[in-house]
């Protein structure tokens, strides 16, 4: 499969979840937070094509089961409504019942059967819904297609988030102009395997819901999946998209001559918000990206790319601005990955600190300089295979310990 | 097998690595290091039956292939030249010949054979080893079975320690007193599985070389390889111990009678090792022990315990006192192990805070009060099986930013 990324992909600069027909949004501030909107919907006006992935934690949030069920039952959906402040997990039955509540009165408010509309919680762990504050705003949320109503969507879902993530990207499928918009939240908690942040994608595509999941599935693996902020898996995440079908190109599948421009359409969102969330991550200051080549396979190189931009010391080292590669070889060793120690090349911006698996003289004033920056990218050419992969992280600081030595206080 | 620690087990509270009859020890300062102690040895005056573990990691400094090549030759050391502040990691070829000149330099001035030495090293990767300061001070090191120059070793192999880590215990074997002594470098990159610190134990036990190795794999298992500090693993460390056989006790082996005392009395000098490690992890204010039950089996018993003691949103939280057990519940969920989300038990200190995977009322600041100890236990009933296990680590604060952000400045 060749991607002509350049050509066939492109930035809509203001777009947001709802450039893409069919989809409105909404977001208010109901009083669970103390000051940012806390509850929100998202609403497409046909019932559109959906397919999530959830939280591999083995404790999952009551809106999980609920959204599974939803989906479950057609494939379709209409609505999700979200609510940040409280995660609504580990509340037993109350919170099962709660998370039902919710879908029953945002259904009800929309005209749609509830089965077309998803749940989704994020907050802290363990407290009763604030339900009273939730359940009789529903009717006050003001759905519209306007960039502003997704900007208060985009905010309500947010928690140690310090602003929002949104983002929008365009293709040409059959010739018609094919539109995917992406909401998310993310900050603490964020490490592979999915599920571990809030991400919403919508689409005017025309694709089945079980294509679609195959190529959210193939796209999360290369992009939610592979950012880290602390190596902690929340217990109510999830991606979840729609698609209205509202292009009219002839319906996705992995025969479609233009199959492998949606699946790109779809990772360029996913890797927009992902790299947002990286670089957001609690009590960060820049985006570390760690691109590895010459790993044995792709899967290889991607576990590599992890266990560097997530080792403490690592992230630390980027704090600090040390061009500190003894911890990058460390993590690379630690990795599982095959290796050979005698042929690793490392270097920190355009600069090589290693090589052949030996320091090589380089100028620390100028790789700490670059380090500076917003972005630090960080390569690694294993030289035993052809695999690649990237993976994308923050730096550790003072304000990661601050935010979480007191995050209920 | 039924231990009786209480009865069998005895701590010697000023003991050290040359309490054991037979052994020796030395450390000065040669100024590889600003001002502590860089450069130690042990030294027993028989050829002492030798066993030991090493890093996990796939990139291995040179001492260490230097070490196991030594034991490989017949079981068996006289010697330990250890220094610290250079890891003689990444080093090439120079670095495996500094290592054997190392060896050779050391094996001459004790007039024992090369193969009866080991090396090891610690502190910075991939600068060439000042072997201007090592070797010509290897003839200065002053070696005695006095407790004070065992502290001198004890300094020598530090890094970013605030300080020694020394311990000593006896038993009864054969109606003879079997003594065993330790000490421990710890700090960052310290994680389960091992090879993660450096940790000699010397002992006067008579044990052929393969059966020490059998105990101390063992032991390593339930305590070392136990605790963390950050996720991160050493190219550099090992566990080396030697037992010279003076107490005169009939050799053990699994068969005798006695066995199941000495493995006991491995484990205790390697589990308060490892406690002294994880307490004095990088900018560490309290140690953390977490206390599984009821789990499927001991390992995933030790999974769950690991996974909550590693848990970056974990130890932020202990170190803000603060009684957030829904990271706690997360770090259970994500574990990997078999739980049934509904049937969780979860304490802090003796304070249940869940109860049926729900949470219970208890009193916020008097849990609070509690975790303000240098010790905070943390005590998780799975309510599953019959499985238990412990690990240990350390809270995560501001000095753990600060002293990685700038290691190398």
């Amino acid at each position: 499969m060749v991607l002509t990324k350049q050509n066939s992909i492109k930035k809509i600069e203001m777009g947001t979840i709802v450039t893409p027909a069919g989809f409105y949004a909404a977001g208010m501030h109901t009083g669970v937070k103390r000051k940012r909107n806390d509850l929100g919907l998202i609403y497409c006006d046909v019932p559109a094509s959906a397919a999530a992935l959830y939280t591999l934690n083995a404790i999952q949030a009551a809106p999980l089961h609920v959204t599974k069920e939803s989906i479950a039952e057609e494939g379709k959906l209409q609505a999700v409504i979200v609510n940040s402040g409280n995660a609504n997990a580990c509340t037993g039955a109350q919170g099962e019942a709660d998370a039902y509540t919710m879908r029953r009165a945002t259904a009800r408010e929309l005209s749609v059967p509830e089965h077309t509309v998803a749940v989704s919680s994020t907050g802290i762990i363990g407290l009763d819904m604030p339900m009273d504050k939730i359940i009789p705003n529903i009717e006050h949320l003001t759905l519209s297609s306007d960039a502003n109503d997704a900007a208060a969507f985009s905010e309500s879902i947010l928690t140690t988030d310090t602003g929002p993530k949104a983002t929008c990207y365009q293709a040409e499928i059959d010739g018609e102009t094919i539109t995917m918009g992406g909401s998310a939240k993310g900050s603490g908690m964020i490490e592979p395997n999915m599920g571990t942040m809030l991400a919403y994608l919508t689409t005017d595509a025309a694709i089945e819901p079980d294509m679609l999941h195959h190529a959210l599935k193939e796209a999360t693996d290369k992009t939610f999946n592979c950012i880290t902020i602390d190596g902690d898996t929340s217990t109510n995440d999830m991606v979840l998209t729609m698609a209205s079908g509202k292009a009219e190109n002839e319906t996705l599948t992995p025969d479609h001559k233009d199959w492998p421009i949606f699946v790109e359409l779809l990772e360029a969102t996913c890797e927009d918000l992902a790299k947002m969330i990286a670089r957001d991550g609690e009590g960060a200051t820049k985006l570390i990206e760690v691109a590895v080549t010459g790993a044995k396979d792709n899967d290889e190189a991607v576990k590599v790319a992890k266990t560097v931009v997530g080792s403490p010391l690592v992230k630390t080292a980027v704090y600090g601005s040390d061009p500190n590669w003894g911890r990058i070889i460390a993590a690379i060793g630690r990795s599982g990955a095959t290796v050979d120690p005698t042929a690793i090349e490392t270097s920190i911006g355009s600069v090589k600190l290693l090589v052949n698996g030996q320091p090589v003289a380089f100028s620390e004033e100028a790789v700490s300089e670059y380090m500076l920056n917003d972005n630090v990218l960080i390569s690694i050419d294993l030289n035993v295979g052809d695999g690649s992969g990237k993976a994308w992280g923050c730096d550790l600081t003072y304000d990661y310990v601050r935010i979480n030595a007191s995050y209920r206080t």
